[in-house]
């Protein structure tokens, strides 16, 4: 009976997870869209969305302790539990990262585009969907779809590198461009940066699985690499 | 017998966060150091470090998770293993922060510094105060000091903006230093990034021993500000 109390609350709790994963790829998708878009409605929107984000945040988490402290569970259902906790906290950054785009946008719509805006689409797009492919592979403690995620992280860094260049060529030649050209820089590093908390999210479900810690080990091979 | 056991692992494991925090402390001071001394091997000892730091987050969540599962402590020891975690991934982050510190600043050593660097220094000393205190805080449960680091946060973003208009400056008088300028705005950024994960500690620490969510109020409370 306590078991079945318990397998219920952990369901619910999953559902939370997986609505605030909703949420930030929604959050996402607006702040690009409202860049793309030259539109700033869209932020407000973000925004609100954020503070829900933030409810989600600290619900999940308290519920997490609390079913850790009154079922006790062993093995398998805590490793479950402390992944929980671990993606809460992935998901909760990158809604921050969406509201820095948007706030990123707001000065780069004070004036017009510095070129059309392509690859950074393109990047956001990788990402959400990392976003998406990560927490598919919490919920269905699926180990392959976990590894592409980190593989497609490559692909994100990889545009990141091409629209730096980019926007280094239109600087030089026209320094009026600069303040927006590295407003764009900082929201593809944004960009960047979710598809790193997606990746960690990966990692935590393959670790999950698993056992095995990859956490570091990919990091250390993306790295140093100079 | 058994509570005694747990006291001490408890305590041994809070050694192992705070040398975890000694570590990227002394990182944080030798990314900076390398890129004001303009000297690149500062970078290698950073990243043997950053080996160190990762050996000691995989560690330090498994000890955390087999207290959880071996002891089931309840409440408040409950609360300090999860704080325990939260932290844990914040020094990680930090390690991560101080390795892309030390890659910006192979790029900018390539070529003559843009000007003499004087508030980034600063900044960065802030930012490693704060971390020092937010530890702190967290073994002395002491709100009041977790409080002063959550205001010290606001010093570092004046001095991140400061340093944004300044480089813009230099950027549009000579575009050749285009290139190393977005470096050096780029390492503010993480600086800056060092301040949040200091100030993520705090609201932990604040969390802990009140029970009350500081985290989103004061963040909500900064953004949205433009």
């Amino acid at each position: 009976m306590i078991q079945r109390h318990f397998d219920e609350e952990l369901a619910d709790l999953k559902k939370k997870l997986l609505h605030m994963g909703s949420l930030v790829q929604e959050m996402i998708h607006l702040a690009v869209k409202g860049l793309v878009e030259q539109d700033e409605s869209m932020a407000k929107t973000v925004f609100g969305m954020e503070n829900e984000v933030n409810g989600l945040h600290i619900e999940i988490d308290n519920i997490a302790l609390r079913l850790i402290a009154l079922h006790q569970p062993m093995a398998a259902d805590l490793r479950l539990l402390a992944t929980v906790v671990k993606i809460n906290s992935e998901i909760e950054r990158i809604a921050d990262l969406a509201v820095n785009m948007c706030e990123s946008t707001h000065f780069i719509l004070a004036k017009p585009l510095v070129k059309p805006l392509i690859d950074l689409p393109e990047m956001a797009e990788i990402a959400q969907k990392m976003v998406s492919e990560s927490l598919k592979s919490f919920t269905g403690s699926d180990v392959a779809l976990a590894q592409r995620v980190l593989d497609e992280d490559d692909r994100v860094d990889d545009l990141k590198d091409q629209i730096f260049r980019e926007l280094l060529t239109y600087m030089i030649s026209d320094p009026s461009t600069i303040d927006r050209a590295i407003s764009l820089i900082l929201i593809s590093r944004n960009i960047e940066r979710i598809g790193d908390h997606a990746t960690n999210i990966a990692e935590d479900v393959i670790y999950m699985v698993q056992g095995r810690d990859v956490r570091h080990k990919t990091k250390e091979m993306e790295k140093h690499k100079y």
